[in-house]
């Protein structure tokens, strides 16, 4: 995507002086997967990197993002004043691969992007009482698995009914023995939706069917924050101009949320106008060896983000 | 409950020579807790242990079995002549406490034992999709974990609807990380019933449910069988000469089966007509720091063991 942008500027310059300013930017580490930590290119820059905040976050040989970044000749503790690279940036472009299954379900190749979801990241406890699987009567048990399966597929009709998603990605059961009723579940909770009151409704129901679940089964269930972020909206003229851009490239576009955090989330939390465009991934897969974009809706992508820059120069140009 | 036979033994001796021949039997390791393979003694005695069987079984220390037997003198390929001691046995009668929340929760010191239930052991592997936890929305994942929350309850109704029990006691999910939708989630299945045919139907129930779970969510599923023994039942004599000297000794009785295996099942396999006698589980609890049983209970069981070796006794004597 970063070569998409090279050949954007490439036209761009080819026709001579432009409206405005243009510059590409090759974000540091968006993924984030050596030391835990995603976006740290972009979050510097828009001013949400804590230094402090990451001190105990290590790769796999004990060694801190401050000591690698160091080894490259960057201080993490002035990474942040890459944000005057942003002050006077009017509007911020991102192409990316949508890492889901909406647009190839959809038969689209290029989708415009509304925004980042929300995310509410928990961990729930439930405990009950370990009991022999033989003597224990089903109507004497305090069953802790029952608030895992029963809460799951509650959390699964919350996002339904909401339009957003919800996700129990891991269950763990203590003792843990086929013998024993369970006596301590665990399981983890990741919502999502790109509106902030749809959000906390997801997470107030699924705080409620967890209380009245747990009275239902005679169990205890306690709630463990994890990690919290506000849905991110992206500006409403972009999204129009993108959706422009795509109909004229492919014939037909779609409108859609991002689940997954993106760069351009950062840049739009400092304040920048800011869009994505989505291009189909193929099987709704990525992070994984199958992940994979067919050729022609990459060549596709990068005559429609073309068209977006176009309309997106002009738009700058014109705003007061 | 060695104890209590003992002094059962001490009161008949001193009433002079009795109309049958009288032992206890002290079993070896009925536990298992050392090497995994619970009942070594008895199932010596009922000629269903097999050396060849128990060749991988080690404690932490990585001791045999075998090892651990000969040290104290045992030679576990001559076990099964322990066989001959029960060559005349005409009755079996064992005492325990219950290890169950039955009698507590209805007020009962005492119980009448039916038999032993079976048991049906499996592993149920559901395989759905790994997909990112934001990227991808509700109705386009295949969550693995779906087949888990949705059968276990299942197993619960199921269980309840026979009158057996059906546990749930370990799960197990992968990539088991909270950004992703679980595509392979593991689960443990122990179901218990008296009557053979009501438990054939549980489990039969049971892979209905798993295969019309696995259809619904877009998911497979595979069963993974690990063991299984058919219901065990008592002497329908024994059992009415039991529940009388109980009523006896308290005044009332009740008659449940039992979860756990015993010593016992093992002699009724062997073809001797059996009888066990529980006595109140505090707590319902067993295997545990609290595992306790009231001294006035204890006390009742022994008076109500010997009522019951009496009434045992004479029916032998007079059975032809």
């Amino acid at each position: 995507n970063v070569m998409a942008g090279i050949e954007v500027l490439r036209r761009i310059a080819a026709e001579g002086t432009p409206p405005v300013t243009v510059r590409v930017v090759d974000w540091a580490d968006e993924e984030g997967a050596r030391f835990g930590r995603s976006l740290f290119g972009s979050s510097a820059c828009s001013g949400f990197f804590d230094p402090d905040a990451i001190k105990g976050y290590t790769d796999k040989d004990g060694i801190t993002l401050e000591q690698a970044t160091a080894r490259v000749g960057v201080d993490i503790h002035r990474a942040r004043e890459a944000g005057a690279q942003l002050r006077n940036a009017r509007a911020y472009l991102e192409l990316h691969i949508e890492q889901g299954p909406v647009l190839e379900s959809m038969g689209l190749p290029l989708g415009a992007v509304l925004g980042t979801f929300g995310v509410e990241r928990h961990a729930i406890h439930f405990t009950g009482q370990a009991a022999h699987s033989g003597s224990t009567p089903m109507d004497k048990r305090r069953d802790a698995l029952g608030g895992v399966s029963k809460l799951h597929l509650a959390i699964r009709e919350i996002a339904r009914r909401h339009g957003g998603v919800g996700t129990v990605g891991r269950v763990e059961t203590k003792p843990g023995i086929v013998t024993s009723v369970v006596a301590h579940a665990r399981m983890t909770l990741d919502q999502r939706h790109l509106d902030a009151d749809a959000l906390a409704a997801m997470y107030r129901e699924a705080q409620e069917a967890s209380h009245r679940i747990a009275q239902e089964e005679g169990i205890e269930v306690e709630w463990e924050f994890t990690w919290r972020i506000e849905p991110i909206l992206f500006h409403p003229d972009l999204i129009e101009m993108c959706d422009q851009a795509i109909v004229e490239t492919a014939g037909v576009s779609h409108r859609l949320p991002s689940g997954p955090l993106h760069d351009a989330a950062e840049v739009a939390r400092a304040g920048i106008p800011t869009i994505m465009m989505f291009a189909q991934s193929l099987y709704g897969i990525s992070h994984n060896k199958i992940e994979d974009t067919k050729e022609e809706h990459i060549a596709m992508s990068v005559v429609a983000l073309d068209k977006l820059a176009t309309k997106a120069m002009r738009w700058v140009a014109e705003r007061p």
